[in-house]
């Protein structure tokens, strides 16, 4: 018992008196119960994996962006963590692929570039170039005989870090580097500003300068 | 004293305790701080206007930023209220003037565009405008004569009402109509994002879709 009550605290948001409570809970429920949710733990860790693409989590690899002919894979919206993706999914607005990053550079927490899922992004940008590359430089008789697809080369990165200091720091790194390994690749970043709905009176000062900064034509 | 409560509860988030403990704080208080208090609240009314060109709360006329020589007068910042200026002045980032609408748009709540000061910020564009016709139609001698000033003419309306249903469908009915009376006039609005410092995590849908279709080259 107090051995499943050690394991349960290890969970993010669940204390000792939650780990009892759902302790008891589990040696009040039926076997079936009980044997279900371990065989569920044991199976995200076997089935889940990382989209050797973008860095989805995923049980199908290449995950279900990745794969689906109906996206734009010339775009590539590059975010901060797995559940970013659902935040842009939920808009129905974007139609392109992702790339996952597993967090943002920060010097103070020892997170460097390359504890990122950045050199991945860079080769995904670079294939696609090369392919374009190899093709003006063979001429017509090699667009048919070519094994890499110039019709996956990326035009558009959007860079959907968050507005913080850490988001804002790893984006300006990444526009660094895409712009030094593929220099025709547009690099845009997400808008900061007023969110929807909400009074320009309770705008913080840089949101309001970015606001002002980021203005558009009406 | 009940004659002062009553008074006192009149003003916003003030109830019943609290005026009596307003009333009896200034019971307490000594004469020359009661005087004090009760002039400030007549010189309010009596000094206080509103600016002549923008509509701003002012002592003088037109206000500190309309007679401002360094301030750029060709661009106009239309807000809400007047308490909007102050979290734009914040930014330290603005040098333009201002028109303050003095509330928006809202058919439920019987606000139409007569009850705005929409009139006042139509003929501040049209007015520089008339200039320059009558200089394009009169030709050369016109120029020293004429009495309005083609330097006052202006170039950008910055439309930045909140983005709240009824701070868009003011910005909406507003670029409409400027672009009636002042066709040349460039039209901009306040960039809606995610809030700087915020994660995008905890971006809403409309926010976020606001944000991916605001992009920026980066």
């Amino acid at each position: 018992m107090s051995r499943l009550i050690d394991e349960l605290r290890k969970l993010p948001g669940i204390g000792t008196k939650s780990a009892q409570r759902l302790a008891f809970h589990v040696l009040r429920s039926s076997d079936a119960d009980a044997r279900a949710l371990a065989e569920a733990i044991l199976v995200l860790r076997q089935k889940l994996q990382l989209c050797s693409i973008c860095n989805n989590i995923t049980d199908v690899d290449p995950c279900v962006y990745c794969s689906n002919p109906v996206r734009d894979q010339h775009v590539v919206c590059v975010v901060e963590e797995p559940t970013n993706i659902a935040t842009i999914e939920k808009t129905r607005s974007y139609n392109g692929v992702y790339h996952v990053l597993h967090g943002t550079l920060s010097p103070i927490g020892g997170v460097g570039p390359e504890q990122l899922r950045i050199t991945s992004l860079l080769s995904r940008l670079t294939d696609g170039q090369a392919a374009e590359v190899a093709e003006d430089a063979g001429g017509v008789s090699l667009s048919s005989g070519a094994s890499l697809e110039p019709e996956t080369l990326v035009r558009e990165v959007i860079l959907a870090t968050s507005p913080t200091t850490e988001g804002e720091a790893t984006a300006a790194y990444l526009a660094q580097e895409i712009r030094r390994v593929a220099p025709t690749v547009r690099i845009t970043r997400i808008a900061t500003g007023v969110p929807a709905g909400s009074d320009i009176e309770y705008a913080d000062e840089v949101t309001m300068t970015r606001a002002l900064e980021g203005r558009h034509e009406f």
